[in-house]
């Protein structure tokens, strides 16, 4: 295999200068941390699609997945691949762009134009690294609130996303609950649990033990842990595919030859594909991007913020939820979702829970299955009927 | 958490003078390998507990896992800890050393005595690091039946071991079948799975991306992979555990605090203890072991040594068979053990199946299960007394 034409290999242009809109604050308009830190100026990138109707009822806002970004349904400015939701979001998709004002941001902490660890730190000229502040999902989220108050939204029609970008759906309906007309958490959980720690810090400690991580000031020194990013990527990816999914696509074929080698060569398909995820992603990603995200998800626990009971995160809420996950998703389990659908009936909230039955695992929000789309588009165009949106006549599905 | 005393700290000595017994193969006895290649002089360390009876006819052979060794009932001259067995061997235990003949022998490639990559080549009186060559079960399995040939015995009462343990029971029941009276293959595997080649592929290019591998040459060059051995270990151990278990002894709790310091320290319990089993690991591993190990690991799939039917790895068998699983066991999960019931049905063999309910999972056959303690003195006392061997009386239990 080998890797795709890279439109920005040393991925310095995307983090410093985006080619997707940005919205920039300044030193009087600070972010106010959860750990307690202000952060200003900063700015966050994103993309948009779609046009904003007159009376701005028609938002919908995607949150992206921890090594997402704002590129939804567009060619990837690094990867120069296809938008990573481009199955659900285009033109009479289930998205549809052509009804819909479509906003996807990159987070906080990220490294594709929204201020990160990598961004030039205006106190010195120089990269972040890890001086830049531990962020939350709560951050990103507030981060995101500004954006959509620049842009003079006042309430989302909704908001989606899957996995980190479900952390953030829920944080939204949690905090900003009046602001959200129908949220979509997809796979995703109201808190990390240990095992999710656990795969992160594994991943957190290849970045850290690979020497060119230099304490994290890999920029100033010219370096980047590529070894210990693609480490990191291998072992979160296990974690993304079911293992029946893995036994379908390899098994335990052998990689161009009918024989093993008897040596640590990619003698198995399956060791060869690891490698080239490891490969591919260190081309896109900032290490310690990686670092602070994967933290951002660790930290999260809404029923934490709300005395521990995670239904009074959800009390007097009128958003419309529409909860997804996946049987074979490992990841974040079903079981997840269910504490999420309790405790919003709990709490007397609108839920509507589809648990759909694929091989595909955790990564089937990113993936064309038929059940997540039709599904989708069933809420979509349910709660648009709700708001008073147009909504076009369908054939019937037989 | 602090390590407890180690007392062999560059692990040397028991690689090279191991302070166990060990029988020695000249360079006329070499050892046939798989891979065509052939290797000698080389050496198998070994323990032994208990009496042989005067027919021989009482012996025990206990394969160990992935990162085990012969130490199964006595202090491991490493680690300074108790043997890892010791649940299940001593006086009156499970595998009864007042009444057994106990062998453990240090696996083919591992490193507390038996050639390994570790040991010094003949030939350049340096490490083998790289230079020796893969192995597979069937090579360490043939290496043990050297041993036991050395011993004078000729029929082993039973063979017992978990994980790759079990996966050398395997190979011992289908290579050496007239050899094996009995059989214990816990929580294995006839093959390995894409999944599990993934996690150790994981493992692999861990200890490869840290600059002190050398290329596998760090005993040359005086320094040691730890970082990169210590992620790897990280990685694996998660494997081991469940994830109740994990939430269970975990959780979300603090590591001696009560909010998160919004930082990269070890901030949750699960990411403190499993830095301490990293540290622990490479103490007392050696890092080529562990690469030649786990490809061991995924080299084996029983039913491929026999026309790709795993059934006819067992015609004809005459051993009887005690398979157990742990439900909570998501590395070796019970379908893989359901797997080998089935070939064995097939084939007309003797075979108990036994799935223990724990949330303990993998780790489980190391642990204190009574149901596996039990399971294990009722199938030893059965097979004991077709044998014609003495069993003693016992209270009904309860």
């Amino acid at each position: 295999m080998t890797l795709r034409h890279v439109a920005d290999p040393d991925k310095r242009n995307e983090a410093i200068e985006p080619s997707s809109l940005v919205a920039h604050f300044g030193a009087d308009e600070p972010l106010a941390l959860e750990s307690g830190e202000r952060l200003g100026p900063w700015s966050i990138a994103y993309q948009a699609y779609g046009q904003l109707n007159a009376d701005k009822s028609n938002a919908i806002l995607l949150c992206h997945a921890l090594t997402g970004d704002q590129h939804v349904a567009n060619i990837n400015p690094v990867t120069g691949k296809s938008g990573w939701w481009e199955t659900m979001v285009g033109p009479g998709k289930p998205y549809d762009t052509d009804r819909f004002f479509i906003i996807c941001s990159n987070v906080l902490g990220s490294c594709l134009g929204t201020t990160g660890p990598a961004s030039l730190d205006p106190a010195t000229g120089k990269p972040y690294a890890l001086t830049f502040p531990v962020v939350t999902i709560r951050d990103m989220v507030n981060a995101q609130a500004k954006l959509v108050d620049r842009l003079g939204i006042e309430t989302l029609f909704c908001v989606a996303g899957g996995s980190m970008g479900g952390m953030q759906v829920l944080e939204w309906a949690a905090s900003h609950s009046e602001r959200v007309f129908s949220a979509m958490p997809i796979a995703t959980a109201a808190k990390h649990t240990a095992q999710n720690i656990a795969f992160h810090e594994v991943g957190r400690q290849a970045v850290m033990a690979d020497p060119d991580w230099h304490s994290g000031r890999y920029l100033d020194e010219g370096t980047r842990p590529e070894k210990g990013l693609a480490v990191a990527r291998m072992a979160a990816h296990i974690t993304y595919l079911s293992e029946q999914a893995l036994h379908r696509k390899f098994g335990r074929n052998f990689q161009d030859r009918s024989a093993p080698t008897f040596s640590f060569d990619a003698d198995f398909e399956v060791e060869s594909y690891l490698r080239y995820q490891g490969r591919a992603f260190v081309e896109r990603f900032d290490a310690n991007s990686y670092l602070f995200l994967t933290r951002a998800m660790d930290y999260f626990d809404l029923a934490k913020e709300h005395d521990s009971v995670l239904a009074r995160a959800f009390i007097g809420s009128r958003t419309r939820f529409c909860i997804m996950s996946f049987t074979s998703d490992w990841l974040f389990p079903t079981r997840d979702s269910r504490a999420i659908v309790h405790a919003l009936n709990a709490a007397g909230a609108s839920v509507s829970f589809v648990e759909i039955e694929t091989d595909k695992g955790h990564d089937a929000f990113l993936l064309d299955v038929p059940e997540l789309l039709d599904t989708t588009r069933g809420f979509i165009d349910s709660a648009a009927r709700a708001r008073g949106l147009a909504v076009p006549a369908r054939r019937a599905v037989p």
